[in-house]
């Protein structure tokens, strides 16, 4: 029988989950209409609007990865010939214009130097009457955190465009406050600070961008319409639940678990962790004369690019920290794919011990 | 702390997993570029080859449930003024309608009554030259099961349609012979007889469907063009393995190891065992003097489709069965909601115990 491996999650995801989430996959399987289970799911949206901050009725974890999230977000507010701004720093603001473009929409990038936070002012001034905004919080590819507040701010000060918000990598683990930042649509993902596997997209949406959505998208699946009645929606449908597609049962009790475990901790502990652990970390690479990718000031905590030395190997030092030490760290992304390594520090990993381990191993490695 | 609950599940889907799938879930958390979940992921798609009876090497467990998988059928090979026929003998048939339409089809539904299983003859008669032909091999709404062997040859003796199959609950359970039988693309979910929770949708197309394959999809998310260099596809991409979406790590563990154990059983085991249960649940059903709803000929081993009697509370014994047994069968679709039950024995609980069970406790509450 192959050995069972066991890895340090320490790339840009997913990271190993929280003990309780873990336990939760393995529970009892329930049927998705088993009132047992409608329990778990109505408190998991009560969870991931307090993980969101936000009190949108329509706020659900979607049956699919952190992706069809940004699809859902699309499809659901673009028709063909709608003009969509995007904020793209890094390759999750890419593929949100191709995303967009795919729903027929005429979409604007507005190109920032990778490693660096998106400009506000610039996005606004793009174009005087989008029906879309779209920007990333956590920017998985660079490692770069962007206000959202601000730009919240300023999209909402130019008109009446939809702020569309991908937090996939934020959630969970940095301040994340969908509603006092004026975020209309939200996606994220499991797998990150959340400490939870892959496979759900944690969805949300407010009155306002539910009132202009699209009546009849192109996808069925993802449509906000019907999922209202999935997830027993209190306001819109009058509390009735009806069949869409069979929920994955297993993955939201694993939500619904390692959620519990987030709030129980509570939202501020758990930011000031990962940004403990994420300075340890940074501060820790900057000692053993490595150079940040990542804009000063616009780090994130929970995942740290770093450059590849000169001379070094990026993919073999990779390797070996991988094969010796059951450490994954990630590559960088396009361009940066051979001289930046990604480091993630996300759920139970933002800890000391994780710091103090990839930090050593990596010495190590760069040493021999 | 709130107990808890365990339940049989006899009802149309999920059902409880193969313990070695529950196992595959709690296991420790792989990267998704990890050398070790590619190798399993691999044999993932080996191991679905097997189920479908098919040498596809477009063949891959995709990242969201069933109804996904009949999205990614359709989007992946409808644009706009399509023909597409579909042979409608239950909800999943008019679904299968609705999707194609928001593709842009123009769709040509093929309506039977519910319960008896889909004409050849006629679906084939239905246009001269339509894009696709699709039908349900196993409608998981009424409990019928159709010839798709017949159904494939009279649609590819008429011209050069692709048939594309919804084989949700049968995988795993009945036979299923996608090469033999000519399906050209074919999708399914993981929670039925697999005996794997839900939330992957097991796809497979092949080279001729492939080829003839929409260019950029409407949906990204479900782009199996892109898909391809996902899941690492040897022949058209050369062997690279190119980041599309996260995988959902740990139900394709799980999904792999249910496949495991439903080959090492062998599937004409797996289908014996299937028949052998379904029979006596059938045979006892109607001992007990109840009328059942599929036309006979055509009733699926594994979803028993069972009238209410007369003056009895459908939704009464449901939940009787479910309070004071914990045992799960479903309620009817649509018009039969209140009229018909589904009792399904499926993946490890197409066996005798399940069978005397269900029927013992069914007994116990009309007589009450």
């Amino acid at each position: 029988m192959t050995p069972i491996v066991r890895r340090h999650l320490f790339g840009p995801g997913p990271t190993n989950p929280y003990p309780e989430a873990t336990e939760g996959l393995a529970r009892p399987l329930l049927g998705h209409l088993d009132p047992a289970f409608i329990a778990i799911m109505d408190e998991t949206c009560d969870r991931l609007r307090e993980a969101w901050g936000t009190t949108n009725a329509r706020t659900l974890p979607l049956s699919a990865t952190g992706s069809a999230g940004m699809e859902a977000a699309f499809v659901n507010t673009v028709t063909p010939g709608d003009v969509v701004v995007v904020a793209v720093n890094g390759l999750f603001g890419q593929r949100m214009c191709e995303v967009a473009r795919r729903c027929g929409a005429e979409v604007i990038p507005v190109e920032h130097r990778w490693g660096t936070p998106v400009d506000p002012e610039r996005v606004v001034a793009a174009h005087p009457s989008p029906r879309v905004v779209a920007a990333v919080h956590a920017e998985t590819s660079t490692g770069v955190r962007s206000d959202i507040a601000a730009l919240g701010a300023a999209v909402h000060a130019a008109g009446d465009a939809l702020l569309v918000v991908d937090a996939v990598t934020s959630i969970g683990g940095l301040e994340l406050r969908a509603d006092d930042w004026g975020i209309d649509v939200g996606y994220a993902g499991t797998q990150k600070c959340l400490g939870v596997a892959p496979g759900l997209a944690p969805f949300t949406i407010n009155d306002r961008a539910f009132a202009r959505r699209v009546e009849r998208p192109q996808s069925w699946y993802l449509d906000l319409g019907l999922l209202g009645g999935y997830v027993g929606e209190a306001g819109a449908k009058g509390g009735g639940r009806t069949y869409h597609h069979t929920a994955p049962v297993a993955m939201i009790s694993s939500l619904h678990a390692g959620l519990g475990r987030v709030l129980d901790e509570g939202l501020d502990n758990v930011w000031a962790r990962h940004a403990a652990a994420g300075q340890a970390l940074q501060d820790g690479l900057e000692a053993m004369g490595l150079e940040l990718f990542a804009e000063k000031g616009s780090r994130l905590p929970d995942l740290t690019t770093v450059k590849v030395p000169d001379g070094v190997d990026s993919a073999a030092v990779r390797r070996t920290m991988l094969e010796r030490y059951d450490i994954e760290i990630g590559a960088g992304v396009g361009e940066f794919a051979g001289s930046v390594w990604r480091i993630g520090l996300m759920g139970p990993n933002a800890r000391p011990d994780a710091v103090t381990l990839v930090l050593g191993a990596l010495a190590e490695v760069l040493a021999r």
